[in-house]
Formats: C-alpha cells, structure tokens, sequence
C-alpha cells in the first residue's frame, strides 16, 4: 500500500472539507509563481507571502496563471482558495495528493487532477506526484508537490510568444498543460516498452536469464500503474469534449480532440504491452519446462546407457563355482560387447520411441 | 455459505414482510440512541421502550437521528416503522442482515443499505455488519447490528457543532455517515495491501514459503469480498448524484460525489490489489517449478558422474581369468583415471548442452 | 446434451404454433387446481375435463388462480389455450420444456417462463423442470411438469387469508409465485456454498484428496446451470419493473423490486462461488505439484548418499592384484569412513544449494 | 484459411459490384424453382433460361418464392437482379459466398444472409454454405449454393396449405425460412453436445485417452464456428424484431421473436459447452499431471528399497582382507536380514513424509 | 517500441501544430501526381515544386485528386495545407506517422487515417505505413509514405473510366480507397491464417518441432496489430455510417456500408485466429508435457528392471565364506532365472497400477 494512502486512513474521522495535507512533504519551501498576459505583455512574479497572495490585483484583460510548487502550507492554500473562490473540497483534493484523475465542474470554475509519473531507478518503480489545474474564465491555477520540468518549455513559449500563443487565452493554456502531460507520458510508456523488447529478444533467443519472471512481473506493475493514470484522463479529456459549459472554446476544442487522440493511443500502447508480456510470460514457462524435458531426457540417456551394463559387470563379479565365460582367454571382451551391444539396442530403440511419441 | 444465508432459506414459505430477524444476534439489547438538532442547540436522549417512541414528539425545525444497535427485538422495530411511516418491505430487509449495498425510493424517503467489515484475527477473515440509513426530509434513522463506533467522531463533531454542521441538515448528515463508512473502507483495504505487499516481497526475494498459496487465496477472497459491497456502494452513490427527488441540496451534492470519488478509488485499489496477487501467483508457481527444475538437475549430475565410475568399478570386478590391467601394478590408478576421465568429460558434455538447450 | 434438446429437434420441419409436448413425461394424469378469491371468499375446485375448462364460468371480481401438473395431454392444453385467448406460440412454449426463463407482452396477458431445479443426489446432477407463468388482468395460470411443493405455502397463506392476501389481486398473486420460486434458488444455491466450503477447508489442509478436480468440474457446472435460469430471470424482473402496461400495480412494483434485489444477490453468490473455486482449482494444482517436488527431492537426497558409497564398495570390489588399503587390518574401516564421509559432504552441500535456489 | 477468403483476395482490384462468383462451385447447374401461391391455389414452375426470368409475369395478390440452387452463372443472377430491382452490391454479396449473416435494408426488400453447416464426417468438420434471402413486399427469393433439403418440408406445407398457410404472405414465408435454418442448428448444437458429453465421462472416470487433446480443440473450433454464424444471425432477428419498415407484420413479428429467443438459447447452449470444454481441458491436463506424478513416486519407491541394498552387496563384496562377518557362518543371512531392514525402514519413513507433505 | 513512437517523445515540448515530419524518409522525393476528372474527361499532372502548388487552378465541376508520396518536406505540405485550407492539427497529423486510424470532421472536410502493411519476410514482422485522406466536397488528397501500389488499380479505373466511375464524384472516390486498403487487409489475414493452419497441421500430427512456441508467439502479434488497424478503421465507417454531415450522398453510403461488413468479418476472422493460436499453444504445452511423462515412464521402465537384478548380482558377488548356491553347478542359472523372474513381476506390478491410476 502507497505511503499516501497511509496517511488518507489517519485522516479518518476529520470534518470533510478540513485542510490536512495528505502526502509526502518533497520540497522545502512552497513557491508561487505568477505569470499574467496578453497579446502586448508578459508580466512575471514570484509571490511569497500569504498578504501578496490577499493583495493581488488583477490586470483587466489578460490571462493569469499561478503556479505552486509545494502543498505543505494549508494557510498558503487557504487564502489562494479564498482570493479565487475556490470550494473547500477542491482544496482538500489538492492537498490530498493521491486522487485519480478526474474533472469537476464548479460554474466558475473546472478542477482537474492529472498525475506525473518518473521512474527512480533505484526501485525500479514509477514514482507519482499530483498536477492540479484549476481552469477560470481568464485564469489557470496550477499545484504541484514539486518542480518537475514539465511545464517548463511552455513558460518559455509564453515569455517568446512564439505563435501569438499569448493571443489565446486561459484554456488554450490548460490545453497546453494538459499536452505537456501527456507528451511526458509518451516517453514513459517508450521506455516500458523498451525493456519489454529487450526481454523478448532475450527470451526468444531462448536463454531465460534467472529473474525473468520478476522483470516480467515488475513492468506489468509499472503498466498497470500508467493506465491507472492515462485511462481517466482520457475520460476526464473526453467530458471536456463533450461538456458545452464555455470553458473551452471551439477552437480549443479541437486542440483537445488531438490530446485524447494521443491518451487513446497510449492506452492501446500499454494494452499491447500487457499482451506482449503475458505471451513473454508464456514462452518463458515454456521455456523452463522445455529445460526439464532436456534434462530427464539426459537422466534418461543415462541411465539407459549405463544400468544394463552395470548389471552385467555385476553378474560376471559374482562367485558361483561354475559360470559360463570366465575361464575362456576373450571372455572379458565377449562381456564388454555384451554390454557395449545391448547400450546401443535400448538406445536405438529409445530414439525410435520417441520419434513415435 | 455464511451463516446469514442459511437462515434466509429458513425463512422460505413466510409472506413477504413478515418481521423476523435473520442474522446472528450480536448485541444484548437493542440500544437507541436519539439526536434532535438546529443551529441553537442538540437534545440528546437515550429510548429504551416501545412506548416512548409511539409518544415521540417531533421539535418543530430540528433535524433528527434515531440510531439503533441490535435488531433482535421485531416488536421495536414495527414500532419505529410505524412512527416514521416505513413500508414493511423496508423493516423486512432492516431485519434480514444479508442484504446487498443499495437505495430503494420511497417518495417519503430513501432507504440505503450498506455494509461494515472486521478483520477477525482469529480466523483470518473479514466479518461484515449491515448498515441501514433512512434519509427523510427531515430526519435520519441508521441501524446497526451492533455498536462499531463508526459513527462516533460523527456524533462528536455534532455535539461539538464544528464548521457549524448542525445547521446543515438531515441530508448532510446522511452524506456524513456515508463518508465515515467509506473512510472506514480505506483502512482495511490498506491493511490487505500492506499483507499483499509483504507477500509480494518476500516472493521476489525467491524465498517461497509453504503456505503462500493459500495465503494468496485468502487475500483474494477478502478483496472479492470487499468488492461486492464497495462496488454496490458506488452504484448507489451514482444513483443518488443523478436524482432528482429532493433529498439532497445541490451543494451536498458536490459532497455526494466526494465520496463518489473515493469508492472509485477504492474499487481500483481493490483490481491493482487482484491483479498484484494473481501476478504473485505465477510468480510463486513458477518459483515452486523452478526449484524441481534445479532438484532434476542435481539429480543429473549425480547419476553421471557416479553411472559410469560405478560401470568401470564392476569391470574390474568381474571374475574373468583373462582381464587387461589387472596385473599391472599402477592397474588400480589406471582404472581410478579412468573413473575421473569420463567423469570429467560427461559433466564438459552436459554443460554444453546445457548451454545449446 | 439434454433429453430436452433432443426431442426439440426431432421437431425440426413442423410447422411452428403445433402443440406437441416436447420433454419427459414427469406425472402420471395431468391434475388441474382451480382457485378462485377475493376479500369475502375462497372457491377450490380440481378440474378433470376438457368440457370443464369449456364450461368454466368466472365469478365477477374474483381473481382465479389455475394450476396445471403435467403437460403430457395437448388437447386440455388446447382447450385452455382457447378458454383464455392464448396465442398458439404461448402453447407451444408451454409444451416445450426446455425454454430458457423469458417474459413475453401479449397485450392481454404477460407469458413468464421460469425454471425450477431439484438436486439428484444419485446423479450429483440438477435436474430442471419448466414452470409457466400466464398472468391476466384478473386471473393467473402456471403450468408445471409435475408437483414440486414449491407453492404449496402459497396456497395455505390464500386459504387462510393471511395479512388479507385474497385482496391484493392477481399481479400481487404472480409476484407471490416468483418470491416463491426465488426463495427456492437460495436453498439450492447454499446447499453448492456448503459443498464448495468443505472442498476448500479439505483442500487449505493440504490433503488432496483424489477425485477433488472431479468434485470441482461438477460444481462448476452446477454454478453454471444455475446461473442460466437465474439471470434471465433477473432480466424478465427487471423488464417488469420498467415496464409500463398496467399488469402491475405501483404497489406490487415495491414487491417485485425485492425479488429483483434477491435474483442479484443470487447471481453474486454464484459469481462468488464460482471464484472459489477456480481458486481451489489452484490451489489443488499446486498442491500436487508441490507432491512431485517432494518426491523428485526424496529421490535426490536417496540417490545423493547411496552412489557415491556405491562406487567406493565397488572400487574395493576391484580384482587389482596391487590396491591400496586391503591389506591394512583396519581398511574396512576406512572405506567405510570414506563412504559416510562423502555422504555428509555432499548432504550438506545440497542442502546449501537448496538454501540458495 | 478457408477456400473462399482466398477468393476474395483474388478479388482485390475489381471495381465494386462486379459480378464474379467467388466461392466454390458446388452444384451442376443452376436450378431456379418458383412458387406463387394464395390463399386460392398454388403455381409451381421451374425455370431454366435467361429469357424466363426477364418475362415472368406476376400474378397480381400472389406470393412469389423463387429458390435458386447454384450460383455459378453471372449472366442468370444479373437477369434476376434486373427483374427484381437488386442493387448491385446484393448481387455481389450473393456471389460472394463468405458473407457473415446480416440484414441490408434497401427500402424496396430487405436482404438477409444467414449460413447452413453440414458435419463433413471424413475431416471432422464443419462445412458452410451460404443462403441469401431477399423479401420483398410480396416476394421472397432465396439463393442457395447447393440443394440441402433444408426448405423442402416448408414447401410441402405450402403445397398442402397446412394451417392455411398460403393466406400468410411474403413475410410469414421469410419467417418460416429463418424458422428451417435455426431448427437445423439444433441439431448440429446436439451433435456437438454428444460427443462433448462423451468426452466428459470417459475424462471423468479417470482414462484418458492419447487425442483427447485434440478431441478438445477440434470441437472447440467447431463451437466458435457456429457462434460465429449464429450470433450475428440473433442480431439480425434483433434488428428485424425493432426495426419499422413494414416488411414484417406484427402478428408475424411474434413468431420472429420466438425465433429470436431460439439463437438465444443455442447461443447458450454453445457458452455452456465451451465452458464444459474449457473445464474438461483442465481435468485432463490434472489427470496427465497425477499420472506423471505416480510415475515419479513408483520411481522413489524403487530407488529407495534398492540403492541401500545394492550398496551393502557392494560392501560385502569388497576385497579387504579383513572384514567382519565374512568368516561367520550366518554372516550372509545378517547382510541380507540388514538389507531388508533398511528398506523397510526407509519405505515406512517415506511413507509417514508422503503423510506429512 | 516502435522507431516512430520514439521520434513522438523528441518533439514533446515543441508547441502543437509545429511541422516536423515524425517517421522514418521511406522515399527519396515526394512526388505529387495530380487527377481531374469529371464525366467528359481526366487530366493527369505531376507536380514538383511549390509553386506548382500555389499556382494550382481548379477546372469547374471537376473532381480532384492529388496523391503525395514522401512526406519529408514540411514547405510543400505547407503550402498544399494552404491552397486547400487544412487545419495546422491536420498538417501535423499527416506528418507525424503513426496515428491511430480515425476520422475528424473540419466542417469543410473530413480528415481520415489508416494504416496500410507489409509483410517484411527477413524480420518476419508488419511494417506500417500510414494513409491520410482529406475528402473535401469536390477534392480528394492523399498522403502516403512511400508508393505501395494498393491504388493504382484504382487510378487505371478512372483513366479507363469503367462502369462510368467518373461520374461518381469525390465521395465514390474516397469509398473506392477505403475499399482498396481493406482488400488488401484480406491479403494479410489470409497470409496470417496460413501460417497459423501450417502451424495447427503440424501440431495435431504430434510433432511440435522446436520454435513452435515463438511461432506462436509471433503470430499472435501480428494478429494483435492488424486488429489495432482495422478496429478503429471499423469505427472511422460506422461514424461516417451514422453521420449526416453531407461529404458522402446516399447512394455511396450503401457502399460504405459494405467496406465496413468487410471489416466487421476480417475482425472476425482475426479473433478466429487468436482463439485458434490460444488453443495451439495448449495443445503444444500439452504434448511438450506428454513428452516428459513419456520419458519419465522409460526411466522408471528401465529403472525397474535393473535395479533388482543388480543387488543380485551384488549379493552373489559377496564375499561370505559360507553362502548358498555358489557352489551348486547350474547356481549362476538359478541367479539369472530369479533376476528374470524379479523383473517380469515387477514390470507386471507397475504395468497393472499405470491401469489402476
């Protein structure tokens, strides 16, 4: 069971709405950046304090985006929920950082929760951190456990207005997280399937490699652990294509059509991975069990070869007075072809067995 | 079959909505617990006859929960119903402790059903109380088998009156007792995941122990078991987010599909947990192949090293008159390097194959 | 395949609507109860004769309940086809005893079909009979192969008018009869729970017995056979409760909504079960696999002390004139050493082995 | 893959609606029976030219059946397209004979497709042939590959105006030609059943024969050959069912729903037998395992009452010049007293381990 | 994972809409070859530059098809982009190669995908090549990877004009591609079903060479990623079935329909072929297990016989002074007859239990 959810049964029995937050602490101080424009200007701050966050004017006309970096100060998040009319169970979903994906419409505003994942090499486990993005008429307030990279590019296209993006408004710039997520999932679901390869070159060469099965249990884990994520997105990306509640407009609408495009083939990816998995799973157990055959096979060939002669050598090692053989000068040999012919009978007749069954 | 089913059959051939408790008795005797409430103030009395509840009089404006431990005693039980009105199919299923998690509509009210779960140290299981809450306009009624102090921090927070809950109503309270349920889900499903994962870890580390798989096997029936009542739970939750009957307040609603939420989660949670212990059950299956597979390979190598030393130590025990060596003082060294030649080289040969198969 | 479906195609090239009784004959003289009521009265009458079923006059207001045992004599049948409008498909699927549970709408009368089972101890086997439904604004028929005793409670609750049952009316008299029919499935279905839990608990001993997969196979099939007749039932349940052509009452829908909930629970039972035992099926698989681990490992250990003792008896069984240690008085002793030496070496390093894979 | 997809492959280029007979040719020639008949009387003809068909004249208010057997002539087929007013793509569908059932609704006529299979006793399958219905307003034309008496005793009950029939229309005859096919699958659904059930006891009672493998798999295929006709032809009867283009009457509409209820059942049927197949798979492999498992103990057994004595002969025959017990008179009744002793004693430690594990 | 997949993941973090060409140069330069057509007549052009494009004038009342092979320079499809106004999603689409087959509706045109494929012999795996195809109202483009031939039977259809196919306007135009790619799925399916029918023939007979497994393995694969192909093109038809947005007229529609039965059978037939490989698979690992349980037995055969015999001829072989028979003259045939003996009642003895169990 994940540390959160931990944490989430120690939460039993709290008011609902409370502020608790609800997940590893994995940055040191919570930072707020804020970034406001519009087709002229871009305008960058970075706020620090519960009283700028109170004293915060907005600029008529243009587009507001907030990011934060670090949950762990519910005083901080309380008053960013009351300076933008946030309802107190969208904050307690953001600081409870283990929600699936999903979107809620709140008339002012669309809280969405999408997860990030990154693969820590020394587990060999995905690690998954919360994105919360809450979408405004003319501003994206966006929450994260910490920084991650992500939205990185994007702020520089803003700050570059590289194809007027400044010109499009807040929920072309939700799109655009929202693209930003995905696209770090592209690379994810890569590496997953590059490893899977690997196995399956290696096991199709036939050479299981102790520790197969555990690689292969481990990357169904890590799949299960992506779908887990892309599948609500998806149906979160869906509603948001379907709803007619003016958050996106028609133009956007198409951006977005392109974003559940990608999640739909994501999905089908890690499907196919699964299934590639299973069929590894299969002709790996076979492939264990063809190496017993092999090797009562070789019991077999054995024991075929030596019992008969053994049993001879001992019937020429008893002491009766009177055997036939042993006083004439070759009967060594005559014994030695006894055995030698009787190996190569039961052997021809073993090889011709198994040609029959 | 659980003892519950056993006494339903019992009750075959009754006319529907005779009052006849099936179920174990779990409680001595029936415990009312009585709770009036507005914004101004809480009246709480403890009911213990008939009489008193015939002679209930209702504070005009206030909200009411009457909860019941114990349902042993059906005269009680008609009583309450027919001071609240309760169709007797409604009594019957109260008194029937098998029934499934669901919401019947009553016009008059709602009748929901849902279901509480013990782990029993002694016999490894879960053990699962019924749960039922009558929501009126203005007015709750919840029975239980037995006191489980679910609802405690509940009862509390309303005496406490925190974040002013009294003055929020019958249908924030109904909403609350589901969400005390379901944060009790979360608990054990953590606690079978934290089994689940020791499990897990203990067979990556290639240390199968006897008894695994029934420990697998018994995990698996507890989650099975803990999905026939959270996955009806969330169907029922559905239900009453996508009503339009009156009961609840749009802005218990967004409370509503909270807890919606959380028994999805808790419905995945349950599918990672199987799919983790049937991938556990390869894992382990093939674990237990892999040693017979190692156990046939000593056993290999044994018969040929030992098969053919044992053939040349009869040869040269036979009694012929007439045999090579046998004179020759470095005849005994002669046939012992032998032994090790062929030795020697079958383990070469078989290690290749080894290699090639 | 089933006698049933043998005889259906020996139909094969009639016309359709051609009455042939298709199924065994299971009572010797069709017998047809006649039960006519209202709140004043009861009137019980045995019919014998086509010309009584011609003859049969209604009592206005009464609602009539007709029970036919045996289907053997398609003239009475056409006869009571015509006495009450039927249409000739709902005689022929009256006679063909191998229907699947199904509600047809035939504006003036709904046609259920339902099925009753009986376990045959001899044959470990369910045996099935058909039991048809026709309800009437006014009146009921059923139709079944033979007695069953499964609405004989019915029957004695009409008669002594029980919570005045006489005045519910005819819909409330065919729900009775499915409550009845429901009732039954869940003796059945514990009696397959309490085999189902005496394999396991046998089985989580670790003592196989042989003929458990046997055991298995059938209760599968038995799951399976129940699981046929009752989920089409649940669907006719539910195709009556949506359903708006006034054959039932408001009233009655609450009644019928309980039996819904029953057959659900029924179908989850058996879901339930059939899990089970695809687990034991797992778990008495790996028990015997576990059986051949132990005795591949006794014949290791067996063959690992004895060969090499083995071979050293046979190489001072070696006729050599000049060996070591022969002369030596104590030579025996050291051979024997040497054997019991090599022994416990070779003990300990497997046993080392074990311990590493 | 089957003779008729490589056809179709052929194909590949052809414009659209081209006329070519992909499939083969299985009859002489083409026979072309036509029926008119009402209430009044019956016509009967049988064409065989080109120049036929393009002057047949209609008998105003009959009913018209024409059945071609045998569709290798283009030329034919595009005469009656053209008398009948087919588009082309039904004619190619006609001619393609690997056609999935279906329904095409071309305002003037509905076209069906519906398979019939024969068991082919020398390859142990199931061979398939293609018929394609086409009814119109009062017309029903069917096309066959080869004459298979499946229709002829419905044209015998057109000829005696059994039932008055012939007062019936266009409609009930396509009922009662759907009605012929799915008869006929009983039968082969029975057959199937058969030796399915064969299987069963022979695996029950614990003999397994060599092929029983392949027995599996053989009628596994032929399950999954039938579903595939069968399924789709349900949804047809479905689409027929809710569809209100008039073609079919709501009285015949009934008895197309008994039809319906039918392809229910033997779908069924199929599921329940392909779950029996499935569960036989796994007592067979059981029972193959429990063999190889008796065979391994047998092996224990020996070894373990051998090795031990073979050892003690080897010793007593060992050369040294000084052993105990040689000279002893009984000395060779003490050796072998001490081999049975070991064997007996290992045998009764075995068998207590065999007890414990 | 796929070489396109890994391109995706290098533009994550480019903004949407960029124009790179994702996928590998499968041809050395686009080439653009430009139809016109209408019922008078076809004008056939090739273009090479982009001003060609630019400049491109449209003959009135014709209908247009440019097909583009290479999609390796981002300026081209640029302006084409421009001349026929194709949304920047649509551009990059096309560029990006390894969509999912779909269809997006842009008001002035439909946009479609689909996957074509070959059968690489040396790696014995598909390769895919994506088709895009822009319907607009009298204007067709398609944009292909490299030439692969499936539309020039096609393009010859309208040079020659057969069945007056110029007349039929872009919308037939478009269904005769999609048909042309789904013939040639058939080929592939086919190709698969061949190998998967060699595979079962080999089978059946008893004889599973060595690399059946990653035979099997392989098909599998195949069959999973033309299902990935043809079940979204199946849903690209059905939408285009279902809509009303006027690109295709009612007469074509009929025929769409047809491409999407085709598809609906290939799926099929694909889900034949897994189940057919599911099945081989367990035929395989059965005879592979058969095989051991062979071997197993002639160890035991051989095991039973000699053991015996040998302690025999060890006991003979004993060096007690006073020992019965060994100085009897005919002792050494007493010997062999009781060593014969032995083996004979021992072979019948387990040749007796093999048929007990």
């Amino acid at each position: 069971m994940s540390h959160d959810k931990k944490l989430r049964s120690q939460k039993a029995g709290l008011e609902p709405g409370s502020l608790v937050h609800l997940g590893e602490v994995k940055t040191s101080t919570p930072t707020l950046m804020l970034l406001e424009y519009d087709s002229n200007g871009l305008y960058e701050q970075e706020l620090s304090s519960r009283e700028q966050i109170d004293g915060l004017v907005r600029r008529p006309g243009c587009t507001l985006w907030l990011n934060v970096y670090g949950l762990q100060d519910p005083d901080l998040m309380a008053a960013i929920g009351k300076r933008f009319g946030l309802h107190p169970l969208v904050l307690e979903d953001i600081l409870n950082t283990d929600q699936r994906p999903k979107v809620d419409d709140y008339e002012d505003y669309l809280y969405l929760v999408a997860r990030l994942f990154d693969y820590v090499p020394h587990s060999r486990q995905l690690a998954s951190d919360q994105v919360s993005i809450i979408l405004g008429k003319d501003f994206v307030l966006t929450f994260q456990e910490r920084p991650s990279g992500t939205f990185g590019a994007l702020r520089e296209r803003l700050r570059a207005n590289r194809n007027q993006v400044r010109r499009l408004g807040a929920d072309y710039l939700a799109y655009s997280l929202l693209d930003s997520l995905v696209d770090r999932y592209f690379a994810l679901v890569e590496q997953v399937g590059d490893h899977a390869e690997i196995l399956e070159t290696s096991l199709i060469n036939r050479r299981p490699r102790p520790g197969v099965l555990q690689s292969i249990h481990r990357h169904k884990r890590q799949i299960t652990t992506l779908r887990r994520a892309i599948w609500p997105l998806r149906e979160v990306l869906n509603v948001l294509l379907r709803s007619h509640d003016g958050f996106f407009r028609a133009e956007t609408v198409l951006y977005l059509r392109d974003v559940y495009d990608h999640t739909v083939h994501l999905i089908e990816s890690l499907e196919d991975l699964r299934d590639l998995l299973t069929g590894l799973l299969d002709v790996y157990l076979s492939a264990v069990s063809n190496r017993v055959n092999m090797e009562v096979r070789a019991l077999t060939v054995v024991a075929t070869i030596f019992m008969p002669a053994t049993l001879i050598a001992g019937v020429f090692g008893m002491n009766f007075h009177v055997m036939p053989w042993l006083e004439h000068p070759d009967g060594f040999w005559f014994a030695m072809g006894l055995m030698g012919a009787i190996a190569t009978i039961m052997l021809a007749a073993f090889w011709r067995r198994r040609l029959i069954g």
